[in-house]
């Protein structure tokens, strides 16, 4: 069986620190292109950092869709043969940046994707998307992205399910939170589940490094169809991960003899 | 802070020796007794069994409303002072029976939910239901029953929270399969998932015992609304999980200092 291999760089970011960043992200780069991978999939905003102070901060760091953070992605698409996703400050027209990400194949940008879903100080810094998920087409099959917060809506994966997607792609930066002892943090739960509910493979490519006071959960899984993690959850420390996936595993939705994931569902019932 | 005591059943159900399924069933309630439940909550099917050969099997099986198991969980409702939820075999007008839920108190019942999304076999042997799931109130707050695959689906779960279920209770039989080692079953990340997601409190009430060669997972579980166990996941061994839980937590859907679990969904971009 012909598979994909995925592989997530999970790195330091830290909004005070550009040049580390991005050296960290290269290494992290760098690593994992030592497994050929056929897709690599960088955080939210992974050149920038996170912790915006304010829109001014937040405007400084913006760019346009050709600015160096996606001609990054389109030179490591073609350096590595591989399709490149991952979250940047877009400028807009408007007051305020859209915290985006990209689909980048050979050389070219696929699509560009602005998170519909602000997470707390988000929504003081940021412009919303107003576009559903994107679902493109790629030389390993269909693929959706959405951004951190975005993924743990299950309608969103849903969403991009029904619309064919085979591999939903989520760059994230997942704040720290505090599980029961010997729990996972319940967003993977949730990456979990929706995979298994819509019979899609799901990838987190999550961060670490304390920002301005804040650390992240550095909790990047990729899970399979049935909802079980193939690679990670990581741990909070920087790491690849690497997984090879049967991305025609996602096109049959049939969970038994008689049951098939999305036909079973009953919309009407869940208007009320 | 007043919290409601919820107790789960777990026991062997077998459709080829009802008087033990009872027997079994009267003593798992008796040692939820111990701990003065607020609500008990009993396996789908869970005094008929579910392994059903054909529908006229099914049929024998099935009650009415007013039959001896919805009896026996007024009763139990008398005796204990509890709310009592279980699955049972319900008559129809038609050529097959429901796989309904009956939520009891005080001797009287509240609703009796039939289950809308079948699982494999049932399907050759049930009657669907065609209305959404409901949202009753009890004494301790707003219930929501359904009924083990439909809990499967995130848009049930979200659907009765947007109704104000604080509780959603799940009787259910899940089918036993196989996850990878030192993982838990994808049912039980679903339930956790979709408790953190709609910021409601969600029980399964599993079974155990080999019934005509079907093993079971007995994974019951109470998770409370961040997706966190408070009780279980019960390990496939009968059970009586005992949990208490503050209802008043599933009213604030608050995620952050910006964020709203349910205002912050935008189905507009969900349908495409």
């Amino acid at each position: 069986v012909p598979t994909t291999r995925v592989a997530v760089c999970q790195y330091a970011i830290d909004i005070d620190d550009p040049a580390g960043t991005l050296e960290r992200l290269h290494a992290s780069v760098a690593e994992a292109a030592e497994s050929n991978p056929d897709v690599i999939v960088f955080p939210e905003l992974c050149t920038s950092g996170y912790v915006f102070r304010d829109i001014a901060e937040a405007q400084s760091r913006a760019e346009p869709v050709d600015g160096p953070t996606v001609q990054l992605f389109r030179e490591l698409s073609l350096k590595h043969h591989a399709i490149v996703v991952g979250g940047f400050c877009e400028r807009s027209d408007g007051e305020r940046p859209f915290n985006s990400a990209a689909v980048v194949e050979n050389g070219e940008v696929l699509v560009v994707y602005r998170k519909t879903h602000l997470w707390d100080t988000e929504k003081r810094v940021f412009a919303v998307g107003d576009e559903p998920a994107p679902v493109v087409t790629t030389s390993v099959g269909q693929i959706a992205v959405m951004i951190c917060y975005d993924a743990e809506f299950p309608e969103m994966v849903g969403s991009v399910a029904r619309r064919g997607a085979q591999l939903v792609l989520a760059p994230s930066n997942w704040p720290s939170n505090s599980p029961p002892p010997g729990e996972r943090a319940a967003e993977i739960a949730k990456a979990q589940a929706f995979a298994a509910v819509n019979r899609v493979f799901t990838v987190v490519a999550d961060r670490v490094g304390t920002e301005r006071g804040v650390d992240w959960i550095g909790g990047s899984i990729v899970c399979d169809v049935e909802g079980y993690p193939v690679a990670g959850p990581a741990e909070g420390k920087p790491v690849v991960l690497v997984a090879d996936l049967d991305l025609d595993r996602a096109l049959l939705k049939t969970v038994s003899a008689n049951n098939d994931a999305l036909a079973d569902r009953r919309p009407n019932l869940y208007e009320t």
